[in-house]
């Protein structure tokens, strides 16, 4: 039975929650009793009898597998079952005889797991710190597996920096096992992790790692537990907000271990709770408290507000940018993008401060020219006739776009609002018009994710030939910003294409399952306007980010892209999420991904280059990482992903 | 005039030497003094006015550029001058406005020499630690460049580890600049290296990772030339060394600089010697002496053996392993091998011990039963026969053989030699013959250049069912080995093919261009016979490589293999270089590439490990590096390379 009902996570995996059983060759009552009797959602059960060597047995004999596939259905296999494969499973041994007979068995339980088509199935954790021959032995069978998920258990350990010399043997980073395995299988979709939680806890930093991987499951032991006050298992603080974050990144919880809290019985609960009871006598499952106490997280946390459930859909999915200069926008496109109402409620202070700064207030009466560049449907020219209204201040209005169909609705729309005698709708391509007089105010919002992504720096330069030697730009200036991540899944899409021009895109993404490793920092910066002589929108930026050293070891699978506009003085607008514009939605952030993952020790620091290339008839990024090892030059000459002019 | 005739040299780009230039806009006369008066093959000239500057330039002014394309023609601009860009280009500066003039710069000058098509341009060193927005701008040039290479000009310098702590600033190792260049321009195959010779010379172990790269030409100051006890000008032996290796690796030899030694005048040469003396008199270059003494070397040098120049042709070629047991040899291929005398002789020392080890003295009249195991046309045979003349030892030979074609040739040989008595033909694939005796002794040469690749052990596993108990097997056993390579040639032409398959296949290459890195470490070791019961052809090597800390950081693009045989007692044969049978030709070494080069920073282990895996159609190898980072793991289940059973 799931966790609860909560909005936005309907179709969250981690509604659900799992227990890890023994052995047991009855498979139907071990369903039984935890599932009915103990309201867990699925079990975490070998498969084979754990005292089974294939080197022991004799020849031709029948497996000894956890009963035969009839005796669940196949959904019930599908739906309630999690294969867990021997853990006495250690390929690296330095015993030739080991190694071979785990090679074995490894692959009849995957065989057998396999016909049974059950969802998933745990790998024991590597034994050691080496585990080259169980990848080579894994990666061998994911190429060949169906369906099938394999989540390879990893103790979340990770000894301290400062308590520990990162030379010595002791120094145990898990985080590291999992990467070589994961590199050693070369990222494959079918490999995820299953943590097992402990009862202490790395350091925040080291833990974000985990949410930019592809971490199906978290086990956690009974032993991780602590008591409260009434007798009953509860974690701490740390573990809470832990289990919140497994929750909100579809991470299911496992249950596992003996109970090792004595529950105070409710008065009608005496009769036996006896695993073999077969009598009418309402069981109690010994680990239910652990399993209420997940379902009292899950439920104390807060729904998913509206605008997140409605961008759910969204989560790690990489779309192209938009080329709203080649392409014209869908009706569809503006309809979604003029509901942001927070982003007009900042341009109309920003033109309100510029309208009051303009004009005196002895001078009221006199008419500003301003003028709305990229005027799409009319948002700005509302927003600017809004502002104008709010101040008290005469405006006679330009509105500039290019593209036709747009210009039909804001016809339309300053027919129906009566704004005739304001208003001039002039159907052009900015950088073309010729302009009957020039502006006081140009107002424009043609800024992509990545601030200039969407040739705001070219439309501008074009649009300043109107604007007045004193005149005003709103925006003022952007700024673009890049911060490196952790980010499986998405190197995983993009490398899912099989093509260099994947890998040299930049996307637009609803980033939700990925690690910031560090603070991110500015890239570029237009300012407008600009009569500089020797003027270019080409730039070149040298970055170099310090990974807080106790994150330890961390991928980086790309960077994340964001931009902050000065739209006039204090009048701010962007998505860097530590000046973010709060609940605005209209810019996801850009995802620039690296060809071949960049893995950064503790301590080294990561050097990044971004250049912005333009070209006669279109603008490009070229990228690349320099330290701690040269990575290729992305996208040169923009031979896969371009901006056109 | 080329630096001398030399068996084996008469293709190679060392026979010519160059000369450094100062600019000069009188390229025809440029050419005149230093081909014709100075002897030289080419020169390095500047083709740009080096106070140029196109920031200082008026607009729609004509470029600086020494001579126009029609004072020479295209064939005396191809053979006779490489370009040299101006050397105050400097693409890293923090100073912008530099930064700017050097990319318009570099794209003039080398789009002039495009035009010109000149063989190769060099550019100027990188000036400082950083080279990224150099390496932008030129792998932008390169990915529109036609067939002209670039020379990256680079100082050999190394501060020694031991005089210098690693991590303090004054650190230099232009190897890592190079490498960082490189790997940001994906290895183009058009970037190639010009190095600089200095004084002063980095250690061996250091100066050996040059000739794993692309080296195209060495430069080498007057200031770096010691002076004779005649006052003429010669190198210290650690640079007469190097750059006999330079001869050898098809390197150009550049002279450079201003004459730095006083030489005694020839009593004839007394006119005045003079740059501008246009008269009769004979003039003298004044860099003739290093010319000369460059000469000196190269006619110094031992000609290449004929054996080496027989294989010139195969240097650095990749093949694809031989699949003896899946398909027929030719008769060309029997040929070939067949005149490996070494190889026989080897054979034949082996049988010969082993006959007088299994038959006293005062047994000699008894028959041995021999059997020849993949006879081919008969060379082993007829070894066979000749160990039994020496050793006075009597035998009865089978010659089995599977290639229906090569029986015919055996028949022949047998008829033609008179043998028809002692050796019984059986065309008949060995592991399938039902013998009708048993052998005493097993002969075979089943071996590719890994050893075991040729599937010797299951062709051996076959046939041991018909060797006696106490038989001998010759070969008694054999080990492949290992060692990590910096092979840049070797790389490239893998990438060439733009595919997986060609990333994870070995090749039989007859090295050249690369650089051995570490000592090699053994394998797999097989030993026949074997009659154990749990008998497995299946391997698993983990390999620890330590590369010397005076070499440096270094780059390892794949591994070299190899293999060594025991045949029978002391009587080995192999490839591997410390150990190698001197004067045997048969055999190659293999290549195993790595699908992303992996840069192992100076004083870092190489972890390695290597697979041999068993199907029941074929075997094939794995292989990945664990450390310093893991690579994906090669070849899983024999995707692209196998060897067919």
């Amino acid at each position: 039975m799931p966790l609860g009902e909560k909005a936005g996570f309907e179709k969250s995996q981690s509604r659900y929650c799992g227990v890890e059983t023994e052995f047991n060759d009855d498979i139907p009552q071990l369903l039984n009793f935890n599932l009915s009797t103990g309201s867990f959602d699925f079990v975490v059960a070998p498969l084979m009898n754990p005292t089974y060597r294939p080197s022991l047995l004799e020849k031709d004999g029948v497996l000894p597998f956890a009963a035969s596939d009839l005796v669940l259905s196949p959904s019930q296999w599908s739906s309630h079952v999690v294969g867990k494969l021997s853990s006495w499973i250690d390929l690296d041994s330095e015993d030739e005889a080991l190694r071979i007979d785990s090679e074995t068995t490894l692959k009849q339980e995957i065989a057998w797991a396999n016909h049974l088509s059950v969802q998933a199935c745990i790998l024991p954790p590597p034994k050691g710190a080496s585990c080259a021959n169980y990848a080579r032995c894994v990666n061998q069978i994911l190429q060949g597996l169906n369906n099938m998920q394999l989540w390879l258990r990893i103790p979340l350990v990770k000894t301290d920096d400062d308590a520990m010399d990162a030379n010595s043997t002791s120094f145990i980073d898990s985080w590291e096992l999992w990467n070589s395995f994961r590199l050693l299988c070369e990222h494959h979709g079918q490999l995820s992790i299953a943590l097992d939680i402990l009862s202490s806890l790395p350091s925040v930093n080291s833990l974000g790692r985990w949410f930019g991987e592809t971490v199906a499951a978290a086990i956690i032991n009974t032993d991780s537990f602590l008591t409260n006050g009434r007798g009953y298992p509860c974690l701490s603080k740390r573990h809470q907000k832990l289990i919140t974050g497994f929750f909100n990144h579809s991470i299911q919880i496992v249950i596992s271990g003996k109970p090792a809290h004595s529950i105070p019985r409710p008065s009608s609960d005496l009769a036996a709770n006896n695993f073999d009871n077969n009598g009418e006598s309402p069981q109690r499952h010994p680990l239910r408290p652990y399993l209420d106490y997940v379902g009292f997280l899950f439920q104390r946390m807060d729904p998913l507000p509206e605008q997140e459930r409605f961008e759910l859909g969204y989560r790690d999915f990489l779309q192209s940018p938009l080329q709203p200069l080649m392409d014209n926008l869908e009706a569809q496109t503006y309809e979604t993008f003029e509901r942001d109402s927070m982003k007009y409620i900042q341009y109309q202070r920003a033109i309100s401060k510029a309208l009051l700064d303009r004009v005196p207030d002895d001078k009221a009466s006199a008419t500003t020219v301003l003028m709305v560049v990229g005027a799409g449907r009319g948002p700005l020219v509302r927003a600017s006739l809004q502002a104008a209204e709010e101040t008290g201040r005469k405006l006679k209005i330009y509105a500039v776009e290019k593209n036709p169909n747009a210009v039909v609705t804001l016809h339309s729309l300053v027919k129906l609002e009566g704004w005739e005698d304001i208003v001039t709708i002039i159907s052009c391509d900015m950088r073309f018009w010729d302009a009957p007089e020039k502006a006081d105010i140009l107002v424009s919002e043609l800024l992509g994710s990545f601030g200039d992504n969407e040739l705001s720096p070219e439309c501008l330069d074009g649009a300043q030939r109107f604007l007045k030697q004193d005149g005003i730009s709103i925006p003022s200036s952007y700024t673009s910003f890049i911060q490196p991540l952790t980010a499986a899944k998405l190197y995983n899409d993009v490398k899912s294409h099989k093509d260099l021009v994947h890998f040299e895109t930049a996307y637009v993404v609803k980033m939700h399952n990925i690690a910031r490793l560090t603070p991110s920092q500015p890239v570029f910066t237009f300012t407008h306007p600009d009569y500089s002589t020797k003027k270019s929108n080409q730039r070149y930026k040298r970055l170099q980010f310090e990974i807080p050293s106790d994150t330890g070891s961390a991928m980086v699978h790309g960077f994340a892209g964001y931009f902050d506009a000065e739209l006039y003085k204090d009048v701010h607008l962007g998505i860097e999420p530590s000046i973010a514009t709060p609940n605005m939605f209209s810019w996801f952030a850009i995802f620039f991904p690296l060809r071949t993952p960049v893995c950064v020790k503790s301590g080294s620091p990561l050097e990044v280059h971004f250049w912005r290339c333009c070209g006669s008839s279109k603008v490009w990024y070229e990228w690349c990482v320099a330290s701690p090892n040269a990575s290729a030059i992305h996208n040169s000459n923009g031979r896969s992903y371009w901006v056109g002019l």
